[in-house]
């Protein structure tokens, strides 16, 4: 590092504890800080991985933001949170930093009750400006007079909510600063007309500096006439609107710039000028900045730098986790999707911005023109996605179990009413390690297997998910749904010749005659383990894997529950998906009555569960190896049941 | 109606049987014809009731678009469905327009099952541009060549999920019409920023007439460009969206309009220049119409137009029911924050639209400065509500229970992982008639239930609804949720000293030993009146008003189940939510095995229920009172109970 140091030998940060002491600093001095923050941000995310390029893309702007804005007084939102890491250095969080994403440790994200500073949670994205305007509408209720800043990345202005946002924005018109932080690259390149407009728009004219800003804004706006003459700013702001023009003032802001975004002095004016109140009404102040700026590595590729793992400065490589690991469940998806699209032209593939995330990269590449990235817009990519099942193509909509809560009411309205064959494969089910709670797909099961005529499909291994892959291909009464989770899997090897599974029929594993386990999805590995144990020690244990979420395989839990004298159901969801419709059908049946015997449901508990290894989350759920044994064994106390086979005998067998 | 009459004697209609017939009618015949559609519709709305005032809007539109075009091989995708009535006129329902929303009818919206000239059942708003794009996208992939053409109100445009998919259509870039019409007035008068922009934009410049049209598109699209230079059209239409730098032209689309949407020749002739191809890419007509032209009233209120009951055409008067009837429960709703608000002035109102439809225009009136129309927009109010909610004001959230499906993700990453006290008043929960499935509020318990820290009561009467309208204003510790059926009360009498209700506790309303009932939300009335009817048989029941879904009143459910020889839940919502969390409960603490004894879930049955009365749905559910007391049968002859008072004693003691 040191060769590259120009900066003054003190580090500034040392000095500063909270923003306070950052407005101490003179405005000189803020670009060394800059630099030495943006050094801190990558040594730290080198050690703890995280979201890096956001970060790096607002250095600038944070500083600038908390030099002029008296916060936490003066309210600033960020949108989605990956950008948030300078934040946090400079809000008094610079220590925790390597706790990063940890149980116990800070969160990757904005969170309320981790700072007084940050006043909006958010891990989804475009959540800043709606937000913001509440914010903004209760200081004006409540007689109160402080500033409310959202920032926004290009991105995320792509998805509906901040659209639906701005055009009431413009409509309630209270004074918020919206901070258009513009780096033309959200998480996968952003897509989509508006993002064409911005570059159009950046492209057709230089930077504004500091003079042509203030120029624009007093021609425009003489304080006399903010203060006195509401008419006549209207009438100035429908000039202006004539002569900028742009999709912004259309929405009712007055829209300035675009700026520099990494030309910290200029900020610092401009903001000083917008914070005077000078402008009446919400402000799109547009900057322009470089997601990633000054990230020692020069050629990753645009989706890659938006979430790194632990990387080594010196070697500047990603610290590679085992590559002889099995392939995770996003690329088993992915090359099985690939395979099956060799040989069916109908399928097409779509992803809301997670092209890389969801393994669709692969699929673009071969078959660039049935790929669709659609933005970050999931609601539009479930009914585009309607329009072409209706047609007799195939579409995969690839999307995150937790974004796809997003597009819920256009799964049901758009796709399930209307049962249409869409394929959602929904990847990042269940818990998902450091990105926490906003993350975790956990709701799914819940919130799909409510509705009539669905099938969810859950594989408990990679194997099993690239069947079920090729079953949505063949599936065409109508939706279909396939979850899986984060993360690599067992190490099962895929089978090269897919086969159709027969819908709504799971499998047993392994037959016995005392206890039963139903699971549904990859719990099915640990519930083996757990099985194997008190197989070991004589129990005689049946393991049946669900496969199917909806419709349930009826003849098989009647089975279990019946044959043996305990029965234990696990899935990696809230309660009210495949427990749920376990217990209704048993009690529909009422085999409560006939069957007096116990049944127990593991689920995921009725809490929000905070970042951590997934391992660490699935332990605190009771979901892992022991948290099954333990169940089992709470069966078996209270059966007061004994081992079939003597250990003995046992051993002796064996 | 004689005196209004100047058409010609025939009525055109009667040759029309689907549009190839409208087809060979003379373009001079349209408006003749147009006129008898409007007085058609009107009559048979008058007997049948339902959405008037869309239809009466798009009447020219709608023969002008099927004259042009060739549908049903061209695709004709309405947006929300309302304004379809005029469709199913002319493709070959006219005869069944008397059945509208009846059991065994047509359906008040679109739907693909009942019609090829449905390509997209739509009940909610804002969904077609997103579906016909997939359609394009997908004749394109077939190398077919249909036209398809998207009809979206200026109200629907103002979802979120409209802009997600214009963002994206501008990049497709595929040979699309979407048609904006534009009355000024979606449910609610429309709100927002682009509304006012598309006011200036009509008021600013007169209509363009054919000639005017045709010369622009020439101009700038000689055949020959758009067949060989691709190129040159990308200049000429930068060229173009400078010159008009519309809204429409920065999202990519070729704009052209305003037009009057009631001049049914000129529409014909812009029709057919669009339906040449000429211009390539998405293209946006602005059209201007009436909502309600030519509807017989002339002082309704706007939002009242959306839907009307059946009316008499010659009295002009909305033929009312029951003067004496209890009032509805989204009355007793509205009043309630009324009177809680005279005395709270923290109390916020937000609606997505639906102003009357949620009662919100009685709050409107009184505190207007505290009441907020965000538009088409449930994602924005949501999060919008957090905002406030952090700031410590107290917004209620009044919205249809289906339509907060639209919200739903920002329900749980905005406001319930945040725990913020925002009160959610969902109207229309259950099965909601005429309107059908679509807007059936059937799975709320199911996606609400399952989110950790939620509150979430059903009022059992219209009491109920107010004791819990006061209970959610008083609730400080996060979000809250109620949620109410559509039509009138019991004719309860409303308490006028509100007092909160302690969380999470039901009621037991009559106490016996036999048999048990647990009920929540309006299934109340009709479980008392089966449980009257066992009980003069001498049965002994316990009937039990669960109140809130979640948290469970563990206590009471305990007690119900343990003390009696048999329990039956009974919700208004599908499985996943009351009755699964009881039955959850119930398992962890192995009653199954301590207890046998025979439980039955009384939910709304897994099928998507169509449109009849509401009372014909609830039969058809089993969710009536003789479906309720079937069940308490069934439960009776499986324990094989006698009465416990012998019905001669019974009499003798009554």
């Amino acid at each position: 590092m040191k060769k590259n140091m120009n900066y003054r030998d003190i580090n500034l940060l040392d000095l500063i504890n909270s923003p306070k002491e950052l407005r101490k600093i003179s405005i000189e001095e803020l670009e060394t800080l800059s630099n030495q923050l943006r050094s801190e941000l990558i040594n730290v995310v080198s050690k703890t991985g995280g979201h890096l390029g956001a970060g790096l893309g607002v250095i600038e702007l944070t500083v600038a933001i908390h030099y002029v804005f008296n916060t936490p007084e003066d309210k600033l939102i960020w949108d989605v949170g990956h950008q948030a890491y300078p934040h946090k250095i400079l809000t008094g969080r610079r220590r925790q930093m390597e706790t990063l994403r940890q149980k116990g440790g800070i969160s990757g994200f904005l969170k309320r009750s981790e700072s007084i500073y940050d006043h909006f949670g958010a891990g989804h994205s475009s959540t800043s400006i709606s937000s913001a305007l509440g914010m903004a509408v209760a200081r004006d209720k409540l007689g109160k007079t402080s500033n409310i800043i959202a920032v926004i990345g290009d991105g995320a202005m792509s998805a509906g909510m901040a659209y639906e946002a701005m055009n009431n924005a413009g409509i309630i018109n209270t004074n918020m600063i919206i901070i258009l932080n513009d780096n033309d690259m959200s998480i996968s390149p952003a897509v989509g007309a508006l993002s064409n407009y911005l570059s159009n728009v950046v492209s057709s004219r230089p930077f504004n500096n500091v003079r042509e800003i203030a120029k624009q804004m007093i021609e425009f706006f003489p304080k006399e006439i903010s203060e006195t003459a509401k008419r006549a700013e209207d009438l100035a702001r429908n000039i202006l609107n004539k002569y900028e023009n742009t999709f912004f003032s259309q929405m009712g802001m007055f829209y300035l710039g675009p700026i520099d975004g990494h030309d910290v002095k200029s900020l610092v004016k401009i903001l000083r000028n917008l914070k005077d109140g000078l402008i009446h009404g919400p402000v799109l102040l547009h900057v322009v900045t470089e997601k990633g700026k000054g990230h020692p590595f020069s050629k990753i590729s645009q989706e890659k730098y938006h979430a790194v793992s632990k990387f080594n400065l010196v070697e500047k490589d990603s610290i590679k986790s085992n590559s002889n690991a099995p392939p995770s469940y996003t690329s088993v998806f992915s090359d099985t999707l690939c395979k099956i699209a060799e040989e069916d032209n109908k399928i097409i593939a779509i992803t809301a911005a997670m092209s890389s995330g969801t393994g669709l990269n692969k699929f673009e590449k071969k078959f660039k023109d049935r790929f669709f990235d659609v933005g970050i817009a999931e609601q539009h990519a479930v009914t585009f996605a309607a329009g072409l099942a209706i047609e007799g193509l195939k579409p995969f909509v690839a999307i995150y179990s937790t974004f796809l809560q997003r597009a819920y009411d256009q799964v049901i309205h758009d796709v399930v009413i209307q049962k249409l064959p869409v394929r959602f494969m929904l990847d990042r089910a269940g818990l998902v390690g450091a990105d926490g709670a906003t993350h975790a797909g956990a709701f799914d099961l819940a919130y799909l297997s409510c509705l009539p005529g669905v099938v969810i499909m859950a594989p408990s291994d990679e194997n099993e998910l690239a069947k079920m892959v090729f079953t949505a291909s063949c599936y065409e009464k109508g939706p279909i749904f396939c979850r899986y989770p984060r993360g690599e899997g067992i190490g099962i090897k895929v089978e090269k010749k897919l086969e159709s599974l027969k819908i709504g029929k799971g499998r047993i594993i392994t037959k016995g005659d005392q206890l039963a386990v139903l699971s549904v999805g990859t719990r099915l590995g640990p519930a083996m383990d757990a099985a194997e144990i008190l197989e070991f020690e004589g129990y005689s244990i049946t393991l049946a894997d669900a496969r199917f979420v909806k419709p349930i395989d009826e003849g098989l839990l009647e089975d279990l529950y019946i044959n043996h004298d305990g029965l234990l159901l696990v899935e990696e969801g809230a309660v009210g998906g495949f427990s749920s419709n376990c217990l209704h059908f048993l009690s529909s049946k009422n085999f409560f009555n006939k069957h007096s015997k116990p049944l127990k449901c593991l689920t995921l508990p009725d809490k929000f569960q905070d970042h951590a290894t997934q391992q660490e989350q699935l332990k605190e759920a009771n979901l892992d190896k022991i948290g099954i044994l333990n169940e089992l064994r709470s069966l078996i106390s209270i059966l007061e049941i004994n081992p079939k086979i003597e250990k003995e005998n046992r051993f002796r067998n064996s």
